[in-house]
């Protein structure tokens, strides 16, 4: 018998974030002030932050220590185990190596609660009460509901009311983890209330919810707001997966030629990638991180790198990044964590640098990739999941063509128990392709402000 | 920071199963045939069972070795983790330590994937192409359908059909591995037809559902049936589970004063603590092995040892065990996996010798305690995996009160990802208390045949 899992003893679990803006060729420019078009002062953000995650937000230092009582909830699901795909490649008949790291064993499922953790520290230690945010399929929001519980904080969950409606054992789970939780747009803020005022039945979005959320953290000095993606300080938490994985691949004697994350906003793909990267820009090796994002919301591989709001509604700072535009709406895909407009600031960087790279899935090629690895490996990935698994795929098929032995490590950052839905719609051949024109992408861009500074 | 885990590495998997039976110091009452009321020839089960699963169900060897290609499966999820539950014992403010043993982490997410490998694997090894089996509420029938993807081998489930409406997504997941789900009743088989055609919308029961697999299996010579609890074999593979957890509690430098685990048939609970039992038996050890059952199917605790039928309908070998009656209708709780009319043979067996001990608990009960296990260990557990913390945390709460420092070990056989509806119910005050009272069960064990010899 293979082993076929690399494990970690608690004792070897990480004990500093990784920076990569430190090993950075080309540091991020700075966000703008919506109106001034300035940089902005990081203290802006005091209202809505702890002033430790905003020093981590713009902190150049390569490490960032991990706190010890954050550490000891990790240990509830950390280190993650990382396995060996042997069926997987017996099916593809590959040459190719492959691994995954699994986040799946985390209390909400996904690699969501190492940053949520982290956060809900942070607010505790300044005092905070009560933490309100956003979710959209409901990972963030679960993933926050559990991290929140830990430190005794309350937490208000906005939801977006049709997936609050379509993903009620989301909405339980937070629940069960003491979260109040609010369909958005909601009458319990005035940004709410003005768009039920207009349509009682909104269906509601991610940006009116983040709207909401950061609209009641503004108003009280006890609340703040917490993001699960696409800043420097959450990319930055989810490097515990890549610091964990180095060690792993370390210890089965083997070494990646690729790494492969989902990409929504980043923190899923940075999470594995960076400290990868790192051996890259300071040991110089070669090891190819590849983003995989929906063919349906592709901003790395057709959108354009400029100034763009992280939000629908045009309220946050300007962040240089790689956009279909703000208000580019992606199609109604499964894989609704990687449904976002933009991409984190970083992330952009290193794509423009060409430090990383990226690929577009068909929706449906990515179903037929996860039913594959379900069969093979006995795990159900989540559908943004199933994207990253697509691309180790063709990789390993080209490494078969090539007769190559290449190393591939998969981040297979969630289970995909609350989507089986989406499954069954695909074998039900429900699924439909989603291609997005370059038409439509130049049509979003262009509504952008063409005097913005880029 | 404390260790929380206690991990095994892969080469520490089990090599043999472990028959309590070889150990027991009366051994179990034979199976009757219910028509002559002899005992059966363990040939006449041929057209269901591979001979190899015949001679494990009446074998008296100590162990059965664990075949290579089954270990190599489990690999894929085993040895599953152990914990120090310290944030549950800090809730409780006891001087008991608290440890549980995790197979939610098994690739249908429960202990039941233990077995149902192994059966896929016996049958493979005899030539079968086709496995029939009936499923409730889908946790048996999703670990069978993984099993029979490992091997090649088609499986037909038969899902009572209420469930089969009520938990789509189990149905979904037989689906993603390549099981054909049927609702039961089906006009796929003569019982089913019968039925049908009296009632065309009949609801289904576990007992007509199994009715239909037999059937198919027993006329068609590649097509075996296969079940998932109260039969020796069963208990037995479930024997990994504690087997693994006898080595991390010496890890752990520990040994369990109380072992508890769920009670259904009796697979889950002989799991975990057959192999402290051996402790007892062969090294004077005094482990309290307890088995939690629901107060609403109280077949242990206010059940009657006698012979009686494994089925509803009368079709099975009468078995000595202990029973509410095979008529007996148990209330529609959320832990479905426990609404069984009786127990396996051996289990009764050592019920009655007073080797194990056996605890109700009532509905609302085993929620208070599944929640309050979620909010501190950050595991959401299944509905019938309450039932074992329950009884861990009255434990728990004596020892506080007797200043005891005892070492508890919770089996914690699943998770409850699909079972958050049932949270949500009790959380929204619509579960019920559904006790049965002595009235009920003296008129349903009146039913049975009087003349039967105990």
């Amino acid at each position: 018998m293979k082993n076929k899992k690399i494990l970690l003893s608690e004792k070897e679990i990480p004990t500093h974030y990784y920076n990569v803006v430190a090993d950075m060729p080309n540091k991020p420019l700075p966000p703008l002030h919506p109106g001034t078009r300035e940089p902005i002062d990081p203290e802006m953000l005091a209202p809505l932050f702890p002033m430790e995650l905003i020093k981590q937000e713009v902190s150049t230092n390569r490490y960032v220590e991990i706190p010890e009582e954050v550490r000891d909830i990790y240990l509830k699901w950390r280190p993650t185990p990382m396995y060996r795909a042997y069926d997987l490649e017996k099916a593809l008949d590959t040459p190719a190596k492959i691994y995954y790291k699994y986040e799946g064993v985390s209390p909400t499922g996904s690699h969501k609660p190492n940053t949520a953790v982290a956060q809900a520290y942070y607010n505790k230690q300044e005092g905070v009460k009560r933490i309100t945010t956003e979710t959209g399929a409901g990972q963030w929001g679960s993933a926050l509901s559990f991290a929140c519980k830990q430190f005794g904080i309350d937490l208000e969950v906005y939801m977006v009311n049709i997936s609050y409606h379509h993903k009620p054992y989301r909405k339980m789970m937070m629940n069960s983890f003491g979260a109040q939780v609010y369909p958005s747009p909601s009458n319990r803020t005035q940004s709410g209330r003005d768009i039920l005022a207009k349509d009682p039945d909104a269906s509601g979005s991610l940006g009116i919810a983040i709207s909401e959320a950061v609209e009641l953290a503004a108003k009280d000095e006890n609340t703040k707001y917490a993001l699960g993606s696409v800043l420097n300080h959450v990319l930055m938490h989810q490097t515990v997966i890549g610091e964990e994985a180095v060690k792993q691949m370390e210890k089965a004697g083997d070494m990646p030629d690729i790494v492969v994350g989902p990409f929504g906003g980043g923190s899923n793909f940075s999470g594995i990638s960076f400290p990868f990267l790192r051996k890259n820009l300071t040991e110089g090796t070669n090891i190819r991180c590849i983003a995989s994002e929906p063919a349906s919301c592709p901003k790395l591989t057709k959108g354009e790198f400029r100034y763009d709001f992280g939000d629908t509604a045009g309220f946050t700072p300007l962040l240089p990044m790689y956009t279909l535009g703000h208000n580019f709406i992606p199609a109604p895909i499964h894989a609704g964590g990687l449904r976002y407009h933009g991409a984190g600031v970083v992330v952009s960087q290193l794509l423009k640098d060409k430090l990383i790279e990226a690929r577009a899935h068909d929706q449906m090629e990515t179903f037929e990739a996860g039913l594959l690895f379900a069969q093979t490996e006995g795990i159900i990935p989540a559908p943004e999941t199933n994207h990253a698994i697509a691309t180790a795929i063709q990789e390993a098929n080209r490494c078969k063509e090539e007769g190559k032995e290449e190393t591939i490590l998969i981040h297979l950052c969630g289970h995909g128990y609350f989507d089986l839905k989406s499954y069954d719609d695909y074998m039900a051949g429900k699924l439909k392709h989603h291609a997005v024109s370059d038409e439509e992408i130049k049509a979003s861009l262009a509504q952008l402000d063409v005097l913005q500074p880029v």
